[in-house]
């Protein structure tokens, strides 16, 4: 079939759409009509030419959500009709990863999605008989799009695909890290590095667990009255004090049980882990760092009781889970319509990326 | 009362006994008759003038067995003729570390020990009406000290004090990291670093806990008959393996559930911390870094699963669970008795520094 679909053709330069080639589902395939998709920073950061590991030309994009058009052979959990969310971390219920309890990190597909292909190794997109490349196995700037049944999570019917999409991956990095990395207990006193989308997201899981107290750190003093609206306590701007890790350990009486690195940069998730509390505080890394770079730490800091962790995907099972978190957003427990800053067309998607250093801007998202 | 006692009077000048006053027990404090001590390399450290802490004159020793002659008032836990081991770990089961589930770092006295004095600001130690410096708050170097009775744990009568002087330091540590700090589940795959006393003693936690695999990492190949007796099933010397991540990773389908770290080198931290599995590793930092050192990783390691962590006292409550680590001594779960490979003379104390360079040399016990 035809649809149109935004590629990326090099590093840095603009998208632009086509209409391309898509071919149907394979065995354990399904065809997926996108109604929506977040533009994130890491679609960016694959495009801006940063990620090592980036691949083109290829058709971007990781949070999404959409109808089931077609389904393949053996294809048992989905069937047309049915509402989706891709999943760039799959779920296939089989490898030793999903068997095992204490992670997400499904590996079924990873190296074939790592090579921007589907996991026979072939793509699905091609313009003029040349093969464009898959996304994080997802490619939801395109209209309709190929995946794997095991990277598709199915969703309630009513859920609003312009706002669920971000569930995709934003919501469910920051509110997952609360509520499956962590799994965090009532009660418990937090900070959040970074009031992005996914720190405000990581607030709003700590506000939906229970937590306490919970800190907002950020540079921008405009986040502050953001954090509040999603259950911040305190904000903190690290330009205002002398030393922000000795500030937090005495705001606290000893430092957080848990902290959050939403940013990717590797000073401040030292600091994350210094002012947790000592005996029991535990710092989740979730932003990614720049190639090569390096977090340290005095061995002590770890010795004395804190602990290091970090979150992909939140910890969340996509299959299990994602339809889990659009239950709370239609029960009203998470608030993803106020995220949600920016409505664009599909042939906006270059303003999409301009957005990201906007920070009037958490989140825009494509209606298809 | 006069007792005689190993005097630290500066840094790596030799120990010299003396026929030290020691003041009874104050309120809430207990006179201990010492029985046995273990000499340690935290001794050692401290002693040597590495540890930037350490504070001259003093007794050493932290690592002993007694029996209780007399108690000062509102003592209730303890009575004269119960055998006990002197805790450097207190446990007041009152501050709000003992209070939280997840830590043994009692801070009860936390203050006053580091300042070599009982929890009054005062030593009970003189001479010439000098005062001697407690260590620790156990000073085990003597033979009689007063601690406060939320240092002392109470065990059985029938265990050896020459044998289990070793759980006030070294088996706790070791087998403790296994059982208290990591809650480690039986058919677990882990990877000691080190193979010294601490080390020896992860290996036989990992036993104890049914480890199906367990992999002993160290540079000196006389260790590997040491680590088989205690339970390793594997032995790696780095520098027979061009890479002992890789090589650990491989042996292994992609990384251990849990790693150890025994030494104190902050480079095999960082190679203990990657060679867990990616998803659910977890790694334990035991030993003591020189001071200023740090440990760094890739923050990748962390997103993708792996957890850094940390022992102290392995994760023991010294009062409620020394007992039980004396109890599997006694039950013959864990050997303690091979690691005593020497036996000396309160006179020959300094010679116990001497053997801890000795490869030979696991632990050296003084017999009172």
């Amino acid at each position: 079939m035809k649809t149109t679909a935004a590629i990326a053709w090099e590093a840095n330069k603009p998208l632009t759409l086509h209409e391309v080639d898509l071919q149907g589902p394979k065995d354990n395939e399904v065809l997926i009509e996108l109604k929506a998709t977040g533009i994130c920073h890491t679609d960016y950061y694959t495009w801006s030419g940063a990620d090592p590991e980036g691949l083109f030309p290829a058709i971007l994009g990781h949070e999404g959500a959409g109808i089931v058009l077609e389904v393949g052979k053996n294809v048992k959990s989905l069937k047309p009709g049915d509402h989706v969310i891709p999943l760039y971390t799959p779920e296939c219920r089989e490898c030793n990863f999903c068997l095992h309890p204490k992670t997400n990190l499904c590996q079924a597909i990873r190296t074939t999605q790592g090579q921007g292909v589907m996991p026979d190794g072939t793509s699905r997109f091609s313009l003029d008989g040349e093969p464009i490349l898959h996304y994080m196995g997802t490619s939801t700037f395109a209209r309709h799009t190929v995946l794997p049944e095991i990277a598709v999570a199915k969703i309630r019917e009513d859920a609003p695909f312009d706002k669920v999409c971000y569930i995709g991956c934003g919501v469910t990095t920051g509110v997952g890290a609360v509520v499956y990395s962590a799994q965090m207990e009532a009660g418990a006193t937090v900070a959040v590095f970074g009031l992005g989308g996914i720190g405000l997201n990581v607030i709003q899981g700590a506000k939906l667990i229970g937590a306490r107290r919970i800190i907002g750190v950020d540079v921008d003093p405009s986040r502050a009255e953001w954090g509040r609206r999603f259950g911040m306590t305190d904000f903190v701007n690290p330009n205002d004090v002398d030393n922000v890790v000795d500030h937090i350990v005495q705001m606290t009486d000893g430092g957080v049980d848990y902290s959050f690195e939403c940013i990717g940069n590797v000073e401040v998730m030292r600091q994350a882990l210094e002012c947790a509390h000592k005996g029991w505080g535990r710092s989740i890394v979730i932003g990614v760092a720049g190639a090569g770079q390096e977090i340290s730490t005095r061995p002590f800091q770890l010795v004395t009781g804190r602990k290091w962790e970090g979150s992909a995907f939140g910890g969340a099972r996509g299959r299990t889970d994602v339809p889990t978190i659009v239950d709370w957003y239609m029960e009203g427990k998470i608030d993803i319509d106020s995220l949600i800053t920016h409505k664009l067309k599909h042939e906006e998607i270059n303003k999409g990326f301009e957005l990201l250093k906007d920070p009037s801007c958490i989140r825009s998202v494509i209606e298809y």
